[in-house]
């Protein structure tokens, strides 16, 4: 039978190994620049990790830039909250299409234009240094509708300032799209309440 | 070939249908209630996604409580900018460990008494009607190194009043866990920025 002090040993030895590993990880990881983050898959999540990160920039006084390529009409919580920080500690701005959601509106000019208006704020974002992050939120629709050029898009997030980062979300993100990120998470729904008949709640859902 | 108007028709099909599946979804979810949220996998935007549920849900001035099971002695910026917010306006409670990463500190008893003092003011939290939204960041671990009873646990959730909901974070999170969750979003790493020697970047992942 083990001892609580075998257990003890075992634990310390188990976390020296672990430690180990990380320690070797940290150490390999030496290049300090803005990576670009896909969130993508068909679990929840994605918009609110974007932004957790928005929060997380925010609380160190970077600049960010939010760019939400289909939600936009919606009331929700974090943009309460975040836009009405003081500007001068937490500065950010925050972009909509400010159409309805595309299977709302059933028109195809219309949801395009939008889309290239708000590109035009995404595109100046990623060319200015002094922003720290830039969200491209539910990007991959605006892709995958062909309302943006994705050859443009590609070049614009590549050709961005060195320190900047870019968080992208939104489901079915293509392979040139993941060709370009340096880390990409797949949100696999495993379970969702509101297919077993849940309603999307306030504060939580949006 | 297809005419611009042959185009804006099939969108405009295409969404329709879209559109009645959404409705439908929409009209089946009736049931107004707390849900259990699991984000697990060996992905990014765990935490990340759970901080940015906590901005949600204190938009709308919903009464927040995070405790953090691993993390917590590190910096971090949505910690600096959350727990800053006028607590009338955005009353949220913060609570961590206070001990390093497990792997650091190699000391099971310490660490089992760091969880156990945490996990009491997340039970103090499950059992408060008050509290909207209830976070339990990296739990998964403080139950897989058995530092926390997970029929206590279990219990806890299980009981907690109706219009709470939980989030709970980790990797290998287990099926009885899942078992009482809602939703299950897995976070499945395709591509990691840490791993191809990329430094952890202040604002992003901290």
């Amino acid at each position: 039978m083990s001892t609580p002090e075998d257990k003890a040993n075992r634990h310390k030895k188990r976390m020296q190994a672990r430690k180990e590993i990380v320690d070797a990880g940290v150490a390999k990881a030496l290049e300090e620049r803005g990576i670009v983050i896909i969130y993508t898959g068909d679990g929840k999540g994605k918009t609110t990790a974007a932004i957790g990160t928005v929060t997380r920039a925010l609380g160190y006084g970077y600049d960010v830039v939010v760019t939400q390529f289909i939600k936009g009409v919606w009331e929700c919580g974090e943009k309460k909250l975040l836009t009405q920080l003081p500007q001068d500690k937490y500065p950010l701005q925050w972009y909509e299409m400010g159409t309805d959601f595309t299977w709302e509106t059933q028109d195809f000019e219309a949801d395009k234009a939008a889309a290239r208006a708000l590109w035009g704020k995404a595109l100046a974002a990623l060319q200015d240094e002094n922003i720290y992050l830039v969200v491209l939120d539910e990007l991959t629709y605006a892709l995958n509708y062909h309302w943006l050029d994705k050859g443009e898009v590609v070049r614009a997030i590549q050709n961005r300032p060195p320190q900047q980062t870019v968080v992208i979300t939104g489901r079915g993100a293509k392979q040139y799209l993941k060709d370009i990120a340096d880390t990409v998470s797949e949100m696999r729904a495993l379970k969702h309440a509101f297919s077993d008949g849940i309603a999307a709640r306030r504060g939580i859902e949006w």
